[in-house]
């Protein structure tokens, strides 16, 4: 009966925490989770962007892949203001691809990742996994510092001896960055692989109107040469 | 010309980040910081707590206290579940004080200090500035993962490397935990010391009704054990 009981615990399916923006990154991050054999619980936020629109794209994804569960957790960033993604600052439009890399742009909300992973780790502990999966990008990536590989390093650190879990070693916390070294173009041929529909994500900063990227902004611009580079059709829309 | 500009820029006041819940343990790390000079900004949370009631402590200190600014920041937690805290699990009365360093209570919020020190380092960049107080102790805790030094080390740690300030070394970031070797008791006397009113701050967790505390929970079992060992007389009414 005993080893029986350890089969049965063996069959159960790992379980992964994803991060879910909604975009392509993360929802390929989230198929990716899905191809490695995760149960995935799919975690979004409603922080007062100003692309809110994403949130609609996150519940699409999350249904069209078969979650387990989607937690869209609700949190004002706007009281403390700072980027041009929570407050009135023009997002920058045009911007030449060689200087996204280059110093960090006004669209940068202030410690977002950080804020981010934090509560995937409180959804973690109650799913009593430490598998955490956010589809961050050092190469492509837009000058944010907390998408390098040594900010992912230093909060698994502290992640191990932030949970009760964790320091009672019922989870080893693992946080997956199946992205991190990948080009734009690399993931857009990943997530054309995995089959993913890329007509539900959403990426651009500005929409100019429902179901519309404006084209122009760093995430539309970095977009479309990912897809250009792999040599995919982007089944989204653009204005410009 | 340039002298003069230099010595304006000296004399202004460093500023500091201070999570603020409205306890006692709060509100003397607040009195702390002003004492040593820094002008500060408090951080409360409003994350479906049922002793809710703490926010109108909170306040009151804040007010008393002279903040620059106090921002809420309101979350659900209970999204999450998880602690009897934020859901409807019974909050333990009467445990025996020895055994509240033992294990880890239900009382536990997961990854709270973590969601709440990521907010904390949020609004410092937005400040410019680098010194986040927490009243976190590590003697006569509840018995919570995310109140030790290892914890705050790792955060610091973390914190340096997720800003756009932080990266661009405009600010280092510290995390300040003045009481984190403290006994209930020593934080009673600098309290008292520092002229803190003990009748505007709220500890218990399972409050009976306004302006009350049980007298029965941790908190409140920790506070009056404080109390008692320092001879000072607390200003706030119990219900038993």
């Amino acid at each position: 009966m005993k080893s029986l009981a350890v089969k049965k615990q063996h069959a159960e399916p790992k379980t992964a925490i994803v991060l879910l923006s909604g975009g392509l990154d993360s929802t390929t991050t989230l198929a990716l989770a899905q191809e490695a054999g995760f149960k995935c619980y799919a975690l979004s936020f409603d922080y007062g962007q100003r692309h809110r629109v994403e949130l609609h794209a996150a519940r699409r994804v999350a249904r069209k892949l078969g979650v387990a569960e989607h937690v869209i957790m609700k949190m004002d960033l706007c009281v403390f203001g700072g980027s041009a993604l929570t407050s009135g600052l023009p997002v920058p439009k045009d911007r030449p691809l060689g200087e996204m890399g280059r110093g960090i742009p006004v669209t940068y909300v202030p410690a977002r990742n950080t804020i981010f992973l934090a509560f995937a780790l409180a959804f973690a502990e109650v799913k009593s996994c430490g598998d955490i999966f956010i589809g961050v990008n050092a190469l492509d990536y837009s000058g944010y510092p907390d998408c390098r590989p040594e900010f992912i390093t230093a909060f698994e650190r502290l992640a191990r001896l932030a949970t009760q879990a964790a320091v009672e070693r019922k989870v080893r916390v693992r946080i997956h960055t199946p992205l991190i070294a990948l080009s734009k173009a690399q993931i857009v041929s990943t997530a054309a692989r995995l089959g993913v529909d890329f007509s539900l994500t959403h990426s651009c900063y500005d929409p100019p109107r429902r179901g519309w990227a404006c084209g122009r902004c760093d995430a539309c611009l970095l977009r479309r040469k990912g897809f250009a580079e792999a040599g995919v059709q982007d089944t989204i829309q653009y204005l410009e």
